[in-house]
């Protein structure tokens, strides 16, 4: 190794993060900007960003990447694997809903630019943990068996970014949303009802 | 009007069709055609393809549109106002989960082409049948209040596209589909239980 690689390396690694900053400032005012502007924006040349990040695609990904990074070790924090799982399933929904929010305009821009499934496909880190504890509900009994834990997973998912949608066209409070959202999961997650014959409508 | 003006009319409609018919066939296919490409598809030359549509996202919203005014025709013809509001709810599902289906590339396209909202505001006429059958079932009582309304018609929005995405990535049959669509809606939709205190998780 060069004597001068590890500082070459401390100097690529700054020059991501100013990058990656710059990208989200736009994107979170819902601008998908393009790489010269970042480039002026984080006054990294524009050379230097491409040797960073090959197309405007690309650094996007990073952007995402990087939230839903973020997303992940805060429910990691959250011990979801002891205790009541529908008490576990509050915490997580009360600790992620605001950092959906937050990047809410960040996945408007992305779903338009890189399209639903690979979004999905970078959440899967954060969506480890919801698969998690669905497992464990339905293990427990806690949550519903007779749907899949993939469709659960799916539904959850569906759900939780419906609300960062209604929130985005000013239908749904930011201050309401979680707890629209902890009701409306749990009536998803928890086992079915015995309902013996409709009475009426 | 002039003589032949009715004429032209007719060729105009004519024109209009093939143009969405060869634009839809690409769609459904999951590819996003170039104007060029709908162009020699539907045999409409490129000059009159550009007076009835003068981008590829007028076209592609069209083709949306005429979708979406296919499901509302088929939903029109269910009497979702008449009967119990959760038999009524489940030939929503049964009736509008195939047309759907059949739509899931399109949708898929149109979403990444034009956006979340544009599509979900294209989705209006359809959704107000959704719309109108929450309410029934909220004045009723068939269907939870303490939820709003237009939450539970963005929620029944949101499960109802996330089986179109399943099905889409592999995860879920469209068969199967149906059943999980109207066990998963009703839980999310019938009155919350009245849970004293959680015996354990």
């Amino acid at each position: 190794m060069a004597p001068d690689q590890p500082r070459r390396r401390a100097d690529a690694e700054r020059n991501t993060e100013t990058i990656l900053a710059a990208a989200r400032g736009f994107l979170a005012q819902g601008t998908l900007p393009s790489m010269s502007e970042v480039s002026t924006a984080s006054g990294v040349g524009r050379v230097t960003l491409y040797k960073h990040f090959a197309t405007r695609e690309v650094l996007l990904e990073a952007v995402v990447r990087r939230a839903i990074a973020d997303t992940d070790d805060a429910l990691s924090e959250l011990s979801l694997d002891t205790g009541p799982v529908e008490d576990a399933l509050k915490r997580l929904v009360r600790t992620s809903w605001p950092i959906l929010d937050r990047h809410r305009k960040v996945r408007t821009v992305a779903l338009t630019a890189i399209g639903h499934e690979a979004l999905r496909a970078h959440h899967d880190p954060a969506f480890r943990h919801v698969d998690q504890l669905i497992a464990r509900g339905q293990d427990t009994g806690a949550f519903r068996s007779d749907l899949s834990r993939a469709w659960l997973t799916a539904v959850f998912y569906a759900i939780l970014h419906a609300a960062a949608d209604e929130v985005d066209a000013g239908r749904l409070t930011s201050d309401a949303a979680a707890d629209s959202l902890i009701q409306t999961l749990l009536a998803t997650l928890r086992p079915a009802r015995q309902r013996p014959t409709p009475k009426s409508s």
